[in-house]
């Protein structure tokens, strides 16, 4: 009966996408997963293991033997996803993997893929790609088109190369199919090429895509070779790992951690920046201690407003920096921006502090209080929108991610410094 | 002597990338991009205004005459980079420039991607592709693609449709160099294919792309014809905006704005958060005047800790969520969700509250207070822990973006709540 369910089951499968497949059986208790995995036929089983969260594919690949990782799941994959998967493998296992490959031609290729450092173009280009040379005629470059195309699923571009296998330009399929057949390669390809050496981070990779609209870029060496090839969809995953770890950061999570990752794991990524706030706490509390708040103890009430108004000032300035930082975008000069944050506080700190004057009054406050709110909120909202700027900006300049900025690091800062400026313009007007 | 000058700019350009060029005459005074602009050829000068931001484009294309518009610009970009240039014009000209169209079909095309409602498929597609009808062999495909091709500039996909333009599959350029030229499609062509229809949001379409590694996606209406593409670089730009629109309301802007904004742009967009800051601090205010501080001033000193603490918790729940809301990674009921949540609160709380009690009793402070603070610390955590998982939970139910509960709202609801706890706390002990 088992067997029957397992079939029904199986036959449903064999129209799914190899992603759905994988999410599917990522749900599934690990028994099951295992039993439709090994169901599957060979190249599907492949595409799926690919799909699948790091680890969960640990779990499923531990009963593979050497031989049944390398022939049925590496043998059926592209170079580079080849690549991602032998890398997460135990270091002995790496190399018996790559040995009982039968091809020796990937076995190579999946080596050379596996000695660039993580988060460089070589490392997570694929090397399937088709490529002609400049002299040859196109009625050429077609038939060893034919023959190269076996190996790739998808053709993005036709690379144009020297003898020397030396990257030149591209061939778009336009011209192949609309040119005649005699016409030698040379006197139709595009010469503007845009291209990475292996050595450039993933980051930039990206950037680059993104600028030009680039779909796929070509990877070569130093000396020019065209080695490989980058699609969009590789630089994607990173550009969103990337976003991802901004918006961790900038909420306060020190570790890339995900909602449904162990208790334990969760406390450990968000203590560092708790107890850093609290040591900010700790500091505050000595602030007040220092300007002895039982002389003024109707000071106390407003402690939360200039504090909390600090820090939401800060985390602004400092997002619209990393932000134009990101982007590209940060065409002005350091002194020019701090200048029109010292605008933009102004004008903010004005229309706050009318109002909080305004508010005060009507609740009945005395006058010399609302006067030290009001002074105390232009005071600390020019300093901390000017300050959000600032750290940001430093942190760049020491090749430290700016993001750490907008995380509780600006918001502490600027809840001590805000309330030392409540206090001491209270010492000069109460 | 000037002439000479441009005529050497203009030599150099020549082979920029029509992207940089955009940059440059966006940095120059407008005179001198007028004057770059319009010595290009008119091919490379319709792509350079593809890539110009909105505002100096406007300010560009404002002399051009309607006919230029048409016959310069236009007519040399694909149907998707022209709708875009024309939506973006003043209502009377966009009927102006479709009727300057020298090609019917062009300004037919346009006319009809304008009609699609805006961040939906059908705005975003591009009507330029490649399509075979599955009735034909191999060799009239060739034949076939060779004609499309001359209007399709890169080539990612062979569409495989039925005699009523019905998308039926794809077409692999690997099948096609391969196999017999006599065959016919329908024997070959890939019928696993993932469309969207016209309608779809952008976003969607953006998470099939990323979710299956589509570097195109074919759009159909609703009766199943193909009526266009989208490629990875347009949904790109669409998935930057929403992670940038997160990551700013994350931090408290409420509109998109760059820090190039003009000071009145930028302020408007800090405003609102700081004024709903500002509330909760008054609402803070309310509470501490409550409580009657004056009885025990030398609570006021571990208040910013204690409301810097709740914030800090709060948005790094909320930020999870929100994530993995993002993702589609949010596989747990709601309810396990909060039970987990639960303990991480009270393992963080634990350990905060223990190293504070150490604290406060190290700064000699009297023992109830310690007491105070610390059991404060613990109840804040776990409120806030659970209280920044409950909000963007709640508004997604509502369809309200999630991200909002990462800004200041549910920092400034802490800060409120936190404060109640803590004199409520100590009303009991102390």
């Amino acid at each position: 009966l088992e067997r029957r369910a397992t079939e029904s089951v199986l036959a449903e499968l064999e129209d799914f996408h190899p992603e759905d497949i994988a999410e599917l059986l990522e749900r599934l208790d690990l028994p099951y997963a295992k039993l439709l995995l090994y169901a599957l036929p060979e190249e599907k089983a492949a595409e799926v293991i690919v799909n699948l969260d790091e680890e969960r594919r640990a779990e499923l690949l531990q009963d593979y033997s050497v031989r049944e990782l390398a022939q049925e799941v590496i043998e059926n994959l592209d170079s580079d996803d080849a690549a991602d998967i032998i890398s997460e493998l135990p270091q002995e296992r790496i190399h018996e993997v790559l040995q009982n490959l039968e091809d020796p031609d990937q076995a190579r290729e999946i080596a050379d893929l596996l000695s660039y450092e993580e988060d460089t173009a070589g490392s997570i280009m694929a090397k399937e790609l088709v490529k002609v040379n400049a002299s040859w005629k196109l009625m050429r470059c077609l038939r060893e088109m034919r023959r190269q195309a076996e190996k790739v699923e998808q053709v993005h571009a036709i690379y144009v190369v020297d003898d020397e296998d030396r990257l030149l330009g591209t061939l778009s399929l336009k011209k192949l199919l609309t040119t005649s057949t005699k016409t030698p390669v040379a006197e139709v390809y595009d010469r503007k090429v845009i291209s990475v050496t292996t050595d450039v981070h993933v980051e930039e990779v990206a950037r680059l895509m993104r600028k030009y609209d680039l779909v796929v870029i070509p990877v070569v060496d130093k000396d020019g070779k065209l080695v490989g090839r980058i699609t969009f969809d590789d630089v994607m995953d990173v550009m969103q790992e990337e976003a991802e770890r901004d918006y961790q950061m900038a909420s306060g999570l020190t570790q890339d951690v995900e909602s449904d990752d162990s208790i334990f794991a969760l406390s450990r990524a968000r203590l560092p920046w708790l107890l850093i706030g609290m040591l900010g706490g700790v500091i505050s509390s000595r602030v007040v201690d220092y300007f002895d708040i039982s002389q003024y103890p109707e000071m106390a009430a407003f402690m939360p407003l200039i504090a909390a108004t600090g820090g939401n000032v800060g985390v602004q300035s400092a997002a619209l920096v990393v932000q134009s930082l990101a982007n590209d975008s940060f065409n002005e000069s350091i002194i020019k921006k701090l200048l029109k944050d010292l605008g933009v506080g102004l004008v903010t700190a004005t229309v706050c502090a009318s109002l909080m004057f305004a508010v005060t009054a009507a609740l009945g406050k005395p006058f010399n209080l609302s006067i030290t709110v009001s002074l105390a909120l232009i005071s600390v909202i020019v300093f901390a929108a000017m300050f959000g700027t600032f750290v940001p900006l430093t942190l760049n300049k020491f090749k430290i991610d700016p993001a750490v900025a907008t995380g509780p690091f600006v918001t502490t800062t600027n809840d001590v410094i805000g309330l030392f400026i409540y206090f001491s313009v209270a010492k000069l007007i109460m």
